[in-house]
């Protein structure tokens, strides 16, 4: 026994995708099922992510509905879309009927409004079909979206023993038990107990001795992202959702939280980067074109700003054209520094970290942005003035201008996603070009007007 | 009962935190206990990171060690380091005594060399204290790392009735019972069950008939990343830990995975701002500074290279002055680009979601800034001439200029961070300002060699 078992690393070879592409071809429906049999069904799905749509329905039709319902779940949405295209709405009724409600919900969610209605016409268990009709009606940034309506439920008033023989039967439905809910005769959750408390327990105990009373839950129109932030701060993996009245409804697992808060990272992190939407690397030139042209438009506003800016001081120049030389320098540091200042306001107000008041954090910023300033000015001081021989006044202007940008740039970095929180606003979008932008128009203008003020031109 | 229920919703109010200090400053203990006594460690963990230093001690040594290794375990690292600082080593290792082997060798990993040795010294429990030395050998971001000794163990050749009976004894030492991990007599792994596999089992029934041999596992050398990717993929709440013969040492859960991918994500978000190492909004201006100025001095290396760059062609511009107002709207152009560009590189390499060959992935890109190069240039070209007053061939320069710099940005974008990850380098590293800075003076550079071809000055 010790030799069979199975190693997890599972390397997705250009060998073994021909070899799938060959017997398909070949319609040699045996080999694939005994090829693809020991494989985990997040690797198959791996497999058809990387076969053509033809090849990917093939092999969806050709598996039994209980491993292709958890393949179906685990392909890239994109591709989930074009599979499902290809399968008649009975046919996603018998994958969506070995799916948990959670996941049977989404996938349901996914489809195009006239189909959905009829998947679900489809679906045999009634009991499973009014679940998921249930769950299909909750916003899906909400409890109400994420939860399972698969969970074991006991009631207080069972002794361990009559409580341990009618799990049985509520347990080999739900795939993970991570708490027992106890509820009351009209199902309000009332607490919850281990299934290592039932064990350890003497069989004749009264679930009610043994139930912990203070167990935590959410209301099921609860905001998906503080569910996730509740299940991680108090380290919990599963929660469970009631409604206005404490009725038992629903249970979230760990596993739904993690996918919520990897789409809550990867989302701030394209917005930072100037990228809207949903992309992937792999998506088309023209849903990446979407994604970021915008964004380059934005920015090109600011440039095009920047360019009357400087257009308008030019004439009046006289020797100082050399400042004109300085503009990159003042527009990257404007740049990096609102980026610097914003992100890390993203990032504390993502984590609930951040606290004090926001003339203290506007303090604090100031002062950060003069030690960085007094830092680089000092540096651009002495380089303009001994590599570029430009005369003092000039390079006192260049370093006063960094300051005074700097201060700037840190303080609209710091402000601007405050603002747009308190505004109920997502305040990621205030990362990446829109900060960018802004430091970089404003902060032109500053140097020009600081130049203006001390060369006297 | 059903009165009692607890609302999670913790609020953190000022007025609790003054309450608190008042019992603080009248050593009130009782009242304090009495206070402290329904909160979850996690909100208490809140309140301590609000009080001074002084304060925390006083209620981390008024409260009972079980609930203070927890609320240790929960607070900032910094304010941990302090209250650490401020107990004895005995006491210290009172707190670890109620940990979890993984949470204990992370606490005493952050102690100073000197003071390891002697809070290890002072732990009771010899098997405790063995296992948690065991962890401490292993580098933090390896399986091994991560693992904790507690799990429960069973011999396939036990029976069911007999397994729950010895079971019910290793439970208790652990939090949460994942699953049940069956080993052969020389304590290899070779399957596992679940306690509802146990539940649902007749109590005759041998361990060996249950046991599902396809368990995944991880060897304790693995990369923490890949054992977070790992458990991601394949939806795991626990994955038990071996060496390289098989032995049996610990396991992982879903909630230290849930940490590693967190820290991952805040990494690469901060990289990518150009913020170096882990800083939050309320660290110090001196951590805060030595995390953001080396960032901003690259950034100010470009704006020298700029400068010098720009230097050199205006003594031959002439009429052509002109050029140098749309430099801020080139270097906003090739930043922003580049930025996108490898950021969505990054995010792939992270999730391994990106196939295909580089060449494949680089001409993409060279058709995507294509596209986007011509709607930008298009717009360019139309509002300096129109806008501008540009002749014809100056707004054709800064067409033209644009189209060449998206290209080029959207490819040092793509390929550094591939070419970084080849190398065996964090391709984060590679957003932010480093790609901002090279395709500041590279676009510039471009920018001028274009318009010198078009212009002939």
């Amino acid at each position: 026994m010790s030799e069979e078992i199975e190693n997890i690393q599972f390397e997705l070879t250009d060998d073994l995708i021909s070899q799938v592409e060959l017997l398909i071809e070949a319609s040699d429906d045996k080999a694939l099922q005994k090829l693809l049999k020991d494989f985990h069904y997040a690797d198959i799905a791996e497999i058809l992510d990387e076969l053509n749509l033809e090849e990917a329905v093939y092999i969806i039709k050709l598996l039994d509905s209980e491993t292709t319902a958890d393949i179906l779940m685990e392909l890239d949405e994109d591709n989930r879309e074009k599979v499902l295209r290809n399968l008649s709405s009975k046919e996603i009724a018998d994958e969506i009927g070995e799916l948990d409600t959670d996941d049977a919900a989404d996938i349901i969610s996914e489809l195009p409004e006239s189909r959905k209605r009829e998947v679900i016409s489809h679906i045999e268990d009634e009991e499973h079909k009014a679940e998921i009709e249930e769950l299909l009606a909750y916003d899906e940034d909400t409890a109400g979206g994420l939860m399972a309506k698969e969970l074991v439920k006991v009631y207080e008033t069972w002794t361990v023993a009559g409580c341990l023989r009618r799990i049985r039967g509520q347990a080999k439905e739900v795939t993970r038990v991570h708490s027992i809910y106890v509820v009351d005769k009209k199902d309000k959750l009332v607490g919850r107990l281990s299934l290592k408390d039932l064990i350890v327990a003497k069989s004749d105990q009264k679930i009610a001795e043994l139930s912990n009373s203070s167990v935590d839950y959410v209301n099921v129109h609860d905001d998906a992202e503080d569910v996730a932030k509740i299940m991680q701060k108090y380290d919990l993996e599963a929660i469970p959702v009631v409604d206005d009245n404490h009725i038992l409804l629903g249970r979230i697992t760990i596993d739904d939280i993690v996918d919520v808060m990897k789409e809550e990272a990867e989302k701030d992190y394209q917005l930072a980067a100037g990228i809207t939407a949903d992309v992937e690397a792999d998506d088309s030139i023209w849903e990446l074109t979407k994604a970021r042209l915008p964004w380059l438009l934005i920015g090109m506003v600011g440039g095009i700003g920047a360019a009357s800016i400087i257009e308008s001081f030019t004439g009046y120049m006289g020797d100082f054209i050399i400042l004109l030389s300085f503009v990159p320098l003042i527009q990257a540091t404007a740049g990096n520094v609102g980026v610097q200042s914003s992100a890390i306001v993203v990032q504390g107000l993502a984590n609930d970290s951040i606290d004090g008041n926001v003339l203290k954090r506007l303090f604090k910023e100031f002062l950060l942005g003069l030690v960085n300033g007094l830092a680089i000015a000092l540096i651009a001081i002495v380089i303009t003035h001994f590599l570029f021989k430009t005369p003092y006044n000039v390079s006192l202007t260049i370093g006063l201008a960094l300051i005074a940008v700097i201060i700037m740039a840190a303080l609209i970095g710091t402000f601007v996603p405050i603002f747009l929180d308190k505004r109920g606003i997502d305040p990621a979008v205030a990362t990446g070009p829109f900060i960018t932008t802004s430091n970089d128009v404003f902060g032109i203008l500053m140097y020009f007007l600081i130049a203006k003020l001390i060369l006297g031109f």
